[in-house]
């Protein structure tokens, strides 16, 4: 983030950065707004609020006051305070989301949770914990892993993001494809909505059907809803060890043909990552790498499960990997092994990075059995934009991270990347996908989810955002089309 | 069900059998309500129209008018036209549920989805099923079994009752302690709103974060915000093989820390289910049975996964279910003795309604932690209101299928159990648990939910119903106390 972060910054008008669209915040505001925030909890110098202002996406937009959360009270005289004024309120974890959803680009105020970061409580034989937004996802995992337990939503940015951030996107990772996503490891959430009403939803329990289900309703909206201000979670103990299993195919049907067989059997991989060959090639020309001649796809499987078991799954999931299109099977024996194996994974990102730092990266996902289909069809789009694109991702979920390579300098490729994206999110729909698997939408995706959900649904979201927050100021905007 | 509905069918005068408060339907109204239901698709006479009046509660009300379902234009047009005459519209499966949800208590049409009953696409490379809301939970499990899946919701009713039900009550079943219920086992919807427009909700992928979480919002509404007319369910593959065990200890408690401890690692049961003391006493009673003395609470603990691991599996588990209250633990080797293991746990549901044809029955839930403190507690309920109470069920997930024993001819036990049932919900509540786990709300619990909710939320879930059917039509009066 902090390469990025300078290039945005140069791209800036420092002197003038909140545009004139955006009225000014009365000194009547300003006075209330110290009064709730409370000591040493609000930022209103330009320079002091910069920070608050971006995310992990390209963009940028200042906000004129961030206030520091430190309890329900306090939110809720904030959303009041907002809501009566009209001026935006977006809530802002630890701002590692890469769409944009908390650039308060209406201006306004930034409401950062970072500092109410308490696990209020562990419940071990209630396999759950109680915990406020701000908490980071490795504290999480750490303090919960001593107790033989996990939180299954892993993204990458587990050691910087928060969990208020991972509810508001339903964030995922690796370990979805057998644990689920935010949506299913959540019981319950306080929340302050748009009214300026503080309440429970779901339950302490990992049953419960009375009334509708705001939990998940609220999992995933982008803080345009209301302000998660506390979540109950429900953990998942730790399995005793894993295996790690990388295999290489001649193609990508061969691939996702696997992957389909995989999928098929009872055994589910805690993680089952995919390359394509121009992922492949990508990490050949930059780093030094094994993988077999002919290579056109890649997997990388983990396995998890008792001692006693895990061999017995080994042989389950390599049998089911096995198609004619297999090239190499390998399993990692050491640690080293298991290092060296996810190195080709992990090294694509940061040299994707260095080839194209302005890389555009959607995570849109296709049904497993179109995986292959929509592969053919990018590298089709490939050729015919003449735009480089490299794709790898969480195959078990057909959630596949298309990265176009451009150089944002040039027009022409720009216009060109515009076009090729259109056609690859109408190539995602064709084949029933969805755009976004896990990144959400936020600013970056907006213009394009009407494709997906169509006016009915469109029209109807609208509605139930004006019930959670009628004023509009919940990171408005954000998530949906202009109207 | 038969049994029951000879009583209910003596308690009502069927020669006028539509309360006076509920208006005549217009015979413009059913001149046109004739048109779109289509030949052969109309009930309207009283006789024909009984049937679909009931649901397995001891509730009954008769609708003026029922329609079979064929396709969602039909449905469509059928909404339009009772939003526009604000005729009510109940949608129902085979009227398995408990709670009197599909009860038309308000007159009006009764729309069955029974004969909308096929399987429209099995793909077992995306591991999903789209069906017809109609089709039979036993007929999904039937045709997706023979290719190596299972849809893990399992109520008692599997073979009666529909997806269409299990997912507006968002049912479950012993299964869910390990594969969770139909919210986590549903990609997507097609739906009908009161307003009369279909929308796609949901995906045919395992992630998705495009708009809001409409799937599981409907998902457990109990007809209140739209009609189901298709849905894209997500398969598990079968397990090979399973195991079954049962756990016998000297009290509620030292069988709620076996559940406490066996869900703490990470063998996670297919079913763990229950019986307290006084469900044992029960059975012991009625059916030959060989628990041995002493016994304070039973385990019934069925265990699956591939042949190779099983043996590791019930190790782990017995471990865990092994502490100092244990009385006995037994497994079973053979099927007929899987078989006379679970005897004794369906013993319980007939036994039980021999002795007291109108029980009350229950479906808390309370944190599994709290267990022994619940069963204790409604033991002296027990003493202090002298209603007999036999408590069984999902332990696993605290799901607590609380009994009450009465004679509904006794109008002062009818009294005292009312006084019990305050008691029992208020107890729930105290241990943050939940009113119900998988039979919902309908028009038993309507007047309680608020005590759980609270008037937040429930003013929120109002506004929300009003989203997606503002002429109040669809189930109306349904899931939540009377404004």
């Amino acid at each position: 983030m902090s390469q990025a972060s300078s290039a945005w910054s140069s791209s800036l008008n420092t002197n003038n950065p909140i545009p004139p669209s955006i009225p000014e915040l009365s000194n009547g505001f300003r006075r209330v707004l110290a009064h709730i925030a409370g000591d040493g909890r609000l930022l209103t110098d330009p320079a002091d609020c910069w920070a608050y202002g971006y995310d992990n996406s390209r963009r940028h937009a200042l906000p004129q006051a961030v206030v520091f959360a430190s309890d329900e009270e306090q939110i809720l005289q904030l959303v009041s305070l907002c809501r009566d004024a009209g001026v935006p309120l977006t809530a802002r974890g630890r701002g590692t989301g890469t769409t944009g959803a908390t650039v308060p680009d209406r201006g306004g105020v930034v409401l950062s949770l970072e500092r109410m970061d308490r696990i209020l409580q562990i419940i071990p034989e209630d396999r759950l914990a109680i915990v406020q937004p701000g908490v980071l996802n490795a504290q999480l995992q750490q303090a919960v892993g001593d107790l033989g337990f996990f939180w299954p939503p892993d993204p990458t940015s587990a050691a910087t993001c928060t969990i208020g951030g991972n509810l508001a996107y339903n964030s995922a990772g690796p370990r979805a494809v057998k644990y689920g996503t935010a949506r299913e490891s959540t019981l319950g959430l306080r929340v302050v909505t748009g009214r300026g009403e503080a309440l429970r939803t779901g339950v302490m329990t990992t049953k419960g059907v009375v009334g509708y289900d705001l939990t998940r309703l609220i999992i995933g909206s982008e803080g345009t809803l209301a302000i998660i201000t506390e979540a109950t979670l429900k953990l998942t103990p730790l399995p005793e060890t894993k295996r790690t299993l990388r295999a290489t195919y001649k193609d990508i049907h061969a691939a996702a043909a696997a992957v389909s067989a995989i999928m098929a059997q009872p055994i589910i991989p805690c993680a089952l990552e995919f390359m394509d060959a121009s992922a492949i090639a990508t990490v050949r020309h930059y780093a030094e790498f094994d993988l077999p001649d002919g290579a056109g796809a890649a997997l990388m499987i983990e396995l998890d499960g008792s001692a006693a078991c895990i061999e017995e799954s080994v042989s389950a999931v390599c049998a089911a990997a096995r198609n004619a299109g297999l090239l190499e099977l390998r399993r990692a024996e050491s640690k080293e092994e298991i290092a060296a194996l996810w190195k080709t994974r992990k090294a694509l990102s940061p040299t994707l990075r260095h080839i194209a730092p302005k890389k555009i990266n959607e995570d849109v996902v296709v049904p497993v059995s179109r995986m292959g289909e929509f592969i053919e069809g990018l590298e089709q789009l490939s050729q015919s934009t003449g735009i480089r694109i490299v794709n790898f991702g969480h195959a078990g979920n057909g959630n596949i991270h298309v990265n176009l390579l451009i150089d944002p300098d040039d027009p022409d490729e720009v216009a060109r990347a515009a076009e090729c994206l259109d056609a690859v999110f109408a190539l995602v729909l064709r084949l029933d996908g969805t755009l976004s698997g896990e990144h959400g939408v936020g600013i970056e995706k907006r213009d394009f989810v009407g494709q997906e959900l169509g006016p009915t649904a469109l029209a109807l979201m609208a509605d139930i955002k004006r019930c959670f927050d009628p004023a509009g100021i919940l990171n408005a905007g954000k998530g949906f089309p202009s109207p």
